[in-house]
């Protein structure tokens, strides 16, 4: 694992979480999905208003990267500076990377995986949905609801009982025939791997409750890391089995589209 | 100033907002409100699942404090470790602090100040509200909506139009003659001077929107840090003036019952 040095003690990434966040795929030292990573950091820099560092800027721990699978973190903050709150007139953004190496979780590819619905529900904040930033409570708190390693991920809603997201990964189904994610308008991540599927696919972003998942054929989580896990067994939040999914061709046929874009195999 | 060391890199306050922190006023290298600073951390610390530190860690760099004014702030993040958001089993908190000369805006006290309403609007997550924790974009994207120095503090309101808080004070009016401040289940910072004057005084927490303070004969700012700040005109998020007060005995009294707390004068 390469890395760089600390964050000073005055970072406002650390005094407020006033910062954002890129985790990147690399394979052989390329960056996957690296268009969309770059523009959700460019729609963050924009919403938080902080400057935008410069794309050779963000690429350069790249060079450090080795022949395998590795997973590059960036971590950019407003810097230091301004008074309390009060960001700085002139910002001087401050970016950290981590390198380390990286084997995503192919059994669950394979065979699917067990999610749980968390008790937490996501505040609506308008101004903040969709990006990366570094304010993320919400998704320690709802990932610490369980610990059975049985448990993949956990199913995040809205505080009307909308479904958002997994606490790390992007949520997807199909429903009548029809592959549909959740809107991101109020909370939640728009993750690259989401967006890039979006771009290809014919996927509708809706509203929509738990009745979505209990009348679906399939569904999926996914991020640009992990790539693609059909889900085949959802419990509620007390732990109670709510529904199975047996694996077929529709899981297979949008984890193949997924995975292309990822260099991952099709299960 | 002094200061200590800076965070690693993969500390999960820097990574993820996974902390807390409080921000002392210290006269004589004595804390101002301790009890209630250590109430507000501990009660942060059990909602988080955070081991709560032992005081006289909490309180070494107390030593190090000189014979005038001077803010102490204490950062307590999760610490290191975990599995991206899943917290470590047996978190290990690290403690960081930093000690700063202070000088209040004196001036405020006397004359009073000008405040704004804030577009912003904060967002309802009960879980979190009152805890002083590490997600604090919603303040510093509030703060960054004015940049004139003759507006001193921005008044927020949830989703739902009640007023809340300022951006870093807690919001007090009385209105028939009763003193209120906002109910903080939903958002907010419960402030130490907030909780120190409302065991004191009779003061009502309540839900409330813009009309309280129309219909208010007084209003007032105030926190640990700074004091009590008179509010003497009222602006809407347009920077349009929405209602002047003239300073009476009334604002006097508050006042000198919060400097009372701090060593402050009565102005």
């Amino acid at each position: 694992m390469s890395e760089q040095a600390a964050w000073p003690l005055d970072d406002r990434g650390a005094a407020y979480g006033d910062g954002l966040f890129e985790t990147i795929l690399v394979r052989g030292g390329r960056p996957l999905l690296w268009d969309e990573h770059l523009a959700r950091l460019a729609r963050g820099c924009h919403v938080l208003g902080i400057p935008m560092p410069a794309e050779h800027d963000l690429a350069a721990p790249l060079a450090e990267a080795g022949p395998g699978l590795e997973v590059l973190k960036l971590t950019l903050t407003r810097g230091s500076g301004g008074r309390g709150y009060r960001p700085p007139a002139a910002p001087e953004p401050r970016l950290r990377w981590q390198l380390a190496d990286f084997a995503p979780a192919e059994s669950r590819w394979q065979t699917g995986v067990r999610v749980r619905h968390c008790r937490l529900r996501l505040a609506s904040q308008p101004l903040l949905a969709g990006i990366k930033h570094l304010n993320r409570l919400e998704n320690v708190l709802a990932r610490a609801e369980w610990n059975d390693d049985a448990i993949a991920e956990g199913l995040l809603r809205d505080d009307a009982g909308r479904l958002v997201e997994a606490t790390a990964m992007n949520l997807f189904w199909q429903r009548a025939g029809r592959l549909e994610t959740p809107h991101l308008a109020r909370c939640g991540v728009a993750g690259t791997l989401r967006e890039a599927l979006i771009s290809r696919l014919d996927i509708h972003e809706v509203e929509a409750g738990d009745e979505a998942l209990t009348n679906a054929e399939a569904v999926w989580l996914g991020n640009s890391v992990q790539g693609v896990w059909p889900v085949v067994c959802l419990d509620d939040a007390a732990g109670v089995e709510r529904r199975r999914w047996s694996l077929g061709v529709t899981h297979r046929t949008f984890q193949a589209e997924a995975h292309a874009l990822l260099g991952y195999p099709c299960p």
